[in-house]
């Protein structure tokens, strides 16, 4: 079924009209009057529709039934990732969204070459966003990841230290893996944090610790910085019971 | 410590001798006589050896200890993957050579878009393995995992149904899960077979099911052809026990 995301304001309780973006959509689908949609909210809700008229810039639809998003994850994975050089921020942010991620934390660490300067930030934040929006779309999610920039390393531990499992994976660990420290309790929230290319320094590994996240290790390979989120976040899904 | 891949010929008993790239990339380290390194064959074993001679376009060995790759995955998995468009091949080779595939195996299947020629596959299949072998390096393998085309999707099928668990994900399926099917019993080898862009057609997907895999789901939320095969793998190597 053809889906759309709406804004919260057009989400109205009986009839909705969507215009702009959504209604040039509806006419290259070329909807016609009596089929049905599904109308997202980008926050998890949604509802079934059943196109009443479709007319130049404007696509009116009649709601059939509201419900909750059925393809978005139980658990709330957040992925922390200290900034990557060039595109691999994007990268991880529209894979990141496929499998299923609560929300994509980008922060500055030690070692990162790449750091976005205040004037830059607010246009690469809403060229993440969209990106977000689109694999949003194209995997079928009914809630679109927020996408974050925190200021430093402390303010990203300290908000990944919050969640119920919260990891950083570190090439240098040996002992404890992600499924020692995810089968050590039931858990909801999961943050994961992972370090730039050059890795995370061993003084912030130890800040981490203090700071509450378990230090664990993603296997004996050294995976790439723009990798080991992916894998993680895969791991957790599975772990979780999605599939 | 620093790391070469060396040909078979070149692993010697007691002493090796490695030219070329070896070569140039020793002299780029400015390594040293009584420096150690380890040299990998690529084919899964390896000699901690010392320097003995550090010379223009030739370095010299001797064989302190042979031992098999540390790094290797206990679990043998064989991404069969539909070619995709453009450069998700080489994404995917690069990134399955990272999170431990054992071998990447191409293959045709009816709504493949990309089919490279029989003319041009031999360079391509060189730049694939070339790929595979940097991927490798980078990430500490012992063993450069080979990258195979096959010519027909029933060649693909036949081959990859011998594993221990040979799966095949579709988005159409909704109770089979990847947990299902692993933690039915004990398994070496694994087998995950993807599609191309538009998916496989539902007659591929019984043919399949015909020659022995099982169709299984990657949860609520459509993968792109690039990412499925990468989540698959991450969670067989999670699953197998390897983080």
């Amino acid at each position: 079924m053809t889906r759309f995301f709406a804004t919260p304001e057009e989400m109205q309780p009986d009839f909705l009209v969507l215009t702009g973006e959504n209604a040039q959509h509806a006419k290259v689908l070329r909807l016609k009057a009596g089929e049905e949609v599904l109308i997202c909210d980008g926050e998890g809700r949604e509802c079934l529709c059943a196109v009443s008229d479709v007319s130049d810039g404007q696509i009116s639809l009649v709601v059939k039934k509201r419900q909750e998003s059925q393809t978005e994850a139980a658990v709330r994975v957040s992925v922390y990732m200290a900034f990557p050089k060039s595109d691999k921020l994007e990268h991880v942010i529209q894979k990141a969204t496929e499998l299923g991620a609560y929300e994509i934390v980008a922060f500055p660490s030690s070692r990162c070459v790449s750091r976005p300067d205040e004037k830059s930030l607010k246009k690469k934040l809403e060229r993440w966003q969209k990106i977000a929006a689109s694999a949003s779309e194209q995997s079928g999610r009914g809630r679109v990841p927020e996408v974050l920039v925190l200021p430093s390393y402390k303010a990203a531990l300290d908000r990944a230290a919050k969640a119920d499992k919260a990891l950083l994976f570190y090439e240098n660990e040996q002992s404890t893996t992600l499924r020692m420290v995810l089968q050590s309790g039931a858990y909801q929230t999961v943050s994961l944090l992972t370090g730039p290319e050059g890795g995370l320094e061993p003084a912030e590994v130890s800040q981490a610790e203090a700071a509450g996240l378990q230090v664990c290790t993603l296997g004996k390979r050294i995976l790439r910085c723009e990798t080991a989120p992916l894998c993680a976040l895969s791991a957790v899904m599975y772990d979780s019971g999605e599939f």
